[in-house]
């Protein structure tokens, strides 16, 4: 974010072509910092679409490939080949595809969920890092500058033991019964979109960002999902009861069919000492409530933060940033660490990414068997 | 609150003397709107203390008793007897007193919970049945006008079909490990709690709001209680997933232990043609999110609302509830300087009432003149 | 507020009879905290109103008058005549008025503006003070928690040098050119109005408390009245910059035509190390903006208030005011249930609370079964 | 936005180099939605610096200028010359700097204020437009999707006939009375800020935003402005009365010195229909208050947002965008324009940039005089 002389980051797409929604988005979020310049891709199964997109986005059409595998290969092979990729593919291409650029010594950041089992999800994982390289897994919400904060004030112990954690994110997205707008029709087919929507699509970003906030570990869980809408074919909503093996308990809600709603995260943490308050729609502030005390309000570029909430602010003090500048934390730190030049954690990882898919498996487990449910890595 | 002739209804009390959080509650409840009158009671198992306390409030002292059976037996034969009992006393209480009162014909009004167990408390519910009195149970929270206006809005329609109904109430009160100032110490009292503090003293609550906005009935429970506070010696915090036998999905979560926060009451309704959400901490507004459409929020005394929303309101839109209380700290402040007991300063006198007029002609001279005018009291 | 025994003072009223938005506000304040009890008044040119509306507040109809001055001539000469009374009545007549009752030794609560010009107001004013008898302008908002926090905030230097002062209500009830339901017809009748309607009706409410919270005193105005609503009668919106004597400046705006609007009163204080911000429509929270620290939320009823905040205050943290009225509009739905003089329902009867405890009851036998339990009432 | 295949514009920069904190913005901003490549700049006096950051930026270091005259001449000798080049420099040199590259040919984006006086900037306009060249003026506020929504209620009526316009932006960047940390010490330096900072660097902006949401055009100011800070070099405080064309009013209040306030830009405007309020630090919603019907929030990227409302959103619904987001659709209209592929209007030009200078004239005059000044653009 300073602008100091480097070199930028080559960086390739799978997928993310026109009409995806979050195509776009990464092409912001990793332009935005200077970090990474877009040189390599395959955007869409249409050969003549990727080389459309390729040439909106500048790339040299040399380098727009018909497929994933001929694009790891030849980037591979190139002196100034892509040092990452991302990939925005269906989910039942993330492991085959992420495993392709693995297997060439390129690492990759693979949007969410990471696979569509757990097995696999570890597995890709173990792979990654039996290559030494880096497997990131797009869990974009941790990328906040007061989630930032949030984490940092439980790690410092400014929460005290922690008691209970309260995450939801009631969504409207398939409140109608019909084809959506979105251009995301795979959403309403039960045979992409697997055993769960709402687990693989809302509910890990939920257990992910749980998890990098308060620090803990599931330990049970019991949890329900449902089909509210009438004649909806996926599930649309899940409520989860946890425990956690610190002791703590967890609640956690996520739903598609939550009319009228707009995104809906909320993020409530609550310890012996004091209490975190933080809302995806107005993520700029966090609530901080001390026992006994006036509540405090913690503002992005505002006084008082700790280093890790004042990183990943790009304006001033009341200047609102949002989701895209969110997005591309992720992206800078992962800049960061890839370029050595600091060491940065807390992006999320491949293991990461398989931890959330397997409490999602537990979760639908717990469901189907209405008792609660153990929670163990492989 | 229109203020027709009538006479007033005849109210006495069991429990609610000195000390008590909820009797000065039920004293200015009962007679804001002029309906009833307080003509008996016994406050305390001290007599003295009940009889000072029935002075403070303007009984006669032969309406003070020293308990409840005294009480009903002796207004059941006045001719000016009681209408109706409020029973404030501790929750073990509650039905023997309540009965004692249903005999002698006398309606009743009765703190919640009820009772201690169901069946006692069906078995109550029966009996005033049986003898065709009215047996009110204190659920408070049913009283907001806008809560009044979301039920009217599902009862008539305006939501759809019911999917999902969110109530929670995480609350502080036991989240300092250590006695409590609030005079209610029987809550950490195992004992005199029984079998769970968090479900009977506020889940309760929550299960006759949900209710009571959202029509439902609830069908199966699967929920967790857990004591999150370090050494606690009761129940603090209780998670339920709900089937409502419409076919709607529930969640409900309260907290004593949730560090920091107030009150924390709120309702989510989610339908399928729109939603509601209320926050008790501001509840002159509720917002209603249709599909498709920006979200409306309904105001208490505001435009739209149905009778049932409009009922129970004592000020027009704008002046919180909250208003009469500022107002009534006003003439309290007067009456303290009147009483000499304590000199109170900050009401504002003659002088002041003067003062503001002068600046109102100086603006208008101002305003005419287009230039800067001195203010100096003559 | 406590309840220790003593004697009621005797109030009465000038005004405030059937029709009227104020009347039934300062009965239920005066007598909230049963510090007064109502035992005289004339409320209505027409006699026979007069005592059908004393009646319905069981006064004694010899104690209802044909109008002020038979009032204050006779309480005077009673042994148990009213210790102060509320004048109520239109403007115009409150100096008359309240002269009336201070010539025979009674205090006077006079409504705002004290008196239609400030000659007749600092005169009145000085009449009393001369009498040694009390004279109180009923401007209400000083009486808010909240805003005696704010002022004592003020006065023990938290804010240090005030700099600026930032007052505004911006209401809507001129917005629409059409006679309001209000029943306050009068304010759109410039023949009653005075010379400014939007400096004496909302304007001295702005100056008193800005000067009440501020502790500042005005040296020069500068501002400007309008008439934005087409074909208006009267001045519907004021804005006033003024220099105080102190140095700081303030900025004061209101509004009657500012539609949409519900209340808008908010006060902002500026000083050198801190900042505070108070908005009437959610009255129970001051949010305190220290130099360069986060910001800092005082709830009524919460942690860290001074005595001065703490007073006035009737329930817990988190009870909004505004409680005790939800808690009122129980006991007058069961008073119009009992009374039969229509049917209410809706208020919680027995069975309700017997179910509330059955779910609590059935959660507890999930909670240790960790599996669903069906709830069925007996 | 979409990607459609296109080449991008050239784009150069006159200051913004290190220690800047609107030249990284406008980096970000500028290559967003990749409509613009930066190719040339010259960043800062120090020429090593201005080579250093072109490196940073990937620019070829021969077209790292030593100075605005030296680009000027080369970049319009080259056939992939510029096409507009983003002036950041201080103040002082805007005209110069503009003029140069206009004389070249090339489109100019100013940072505002235009020039350091009317005169100076009129003349700019007159000269671009007598060049048939865009002059734009960064009043980046304008790309809010919810400011242009409010500007295309007020445009298609949905508010009827404006009334009133309240616009404010209490700052708190010069509160403390020390040097700040923002790197822009130059705010303090009377020399250099001119006349009046508060009005140049603040009052500008709310100018501008007033004007385009409200379409009015001032007649008349009636303004003062202060130096509240004790021992303050500059003005850091000024509120203005406004006469309205139209006969609508307005209130301009702008602060520096509104201890602990983030920064607090808030729009109203009241039609006779409906109002609109509109908060920048949660930009992503804007609530429309309509005569005798509930208030209704318009979300960025929700429902019944009209085209203008619609443009420069570009993520969903409930995922908040921001300031850096809001700067780029500037930087993207202008885009659109100078490809002339849809005619785009609505951002700021030179004029608008000229007037906004002569209200703060206007205002200063009007504060020394202590009366209401014409305003009349030459």
């Amino acid at each position: 974010m300073d602008g100091e002389e480097r070199e930028k980051l080559r960086l390739g797409f799978v997928g993310g072509g026109p009409g995806s929604l979050i195509g776009p988005i990464h092409v912001m979020a990793s332009t935005m910092d200077q970090h990474f310049e877009i040189v390599a891709g395959t955007f869409s199964r249409d050969y003549e679409k990727t080389k459309e997109h390729a040439e909106s986005l500048e790339i040299d059409l040399d380098r727009a490939y018909r497929d994933y595998k001929e694009m790891a290969e030849r980037e591979a092979q190139r002196d100034d080949g892509i040092d990452m990729v991302a990939i925005l593919s269906p989910n039942d291409n993330h492991v085959v595809a992420s495993k392709a650029f693995l297997e060439e010594g390129i690492h990759v950041l693979c949007e969410k969920p990471l696979a569509t089992n757990a097995q696999e999800a570890f597995y890709l994982s173990q792979f990654a890092k039996d290559k030494e390289l880096m497997l990131a897994t797009c869990y974009n919400y941790s990328g906040f500058p007061m989630i930032r904060q949030a984490r940092a004030m439980v790690e410092k112990g400014n929460l005290g033991k922690i008691r209970m954690v309260n995450i939801e994110m009631p969504q409207s997205y398939l409140a109608s019964n019909s084809p959506q707008s979105t251009g995301d029709s795979w959403r309403q087919d039960p045979e992409r979109v697997g055993p769960s929507l709402i687990l693989m699509d809302l509910a890990t970003h939920l257990h992910h960002l749980m998890l990098y906030v308060s620090g803990l570990e599931v330990d049970e869980v019991l949890g329900e999902t449902s089909t509210l809408v009438d004649g909806g074919l996926v599930d649309d909503n899940v409520s989860v009861l946890i425990r956690f093996k610190e002791g703590a308990r967890g609640l956690l809600w996520t739903s598609a069919s939550a009319t009228g709603n707009e995104h809906g995260m909320r993020i409530r943490v609550f310890g012996d000492k004091a209490s975190l308050d933080w809302f995806e729609e107005e993520p700029n502030h966090l609530i901080f409530k001390p026992l006994g005390k006036p509540h405090m309000t913690y503002a992005k570029g505002g006084p008082s933060l700790y280093e890790e909430g004042k990183r990943g602010t790009r304006m001033t003090w009341g200047h609102p940033e949002g989701y895209i500048e969110a997005f591309a934390n992720i992206y800078s730190d992962i800049a960061l660490f890839l370029e050595e030049e600091k060491k940065v954690s807390g992006f999320p990882d491949g293991e990461v990414g398989a931890e959330s898919i397997l409490f999602s498996e537990k979760v639908l487990e717990s469901s189907s068997k209405g008792t609660w449910i153990k929670v163990e890595n492989p």
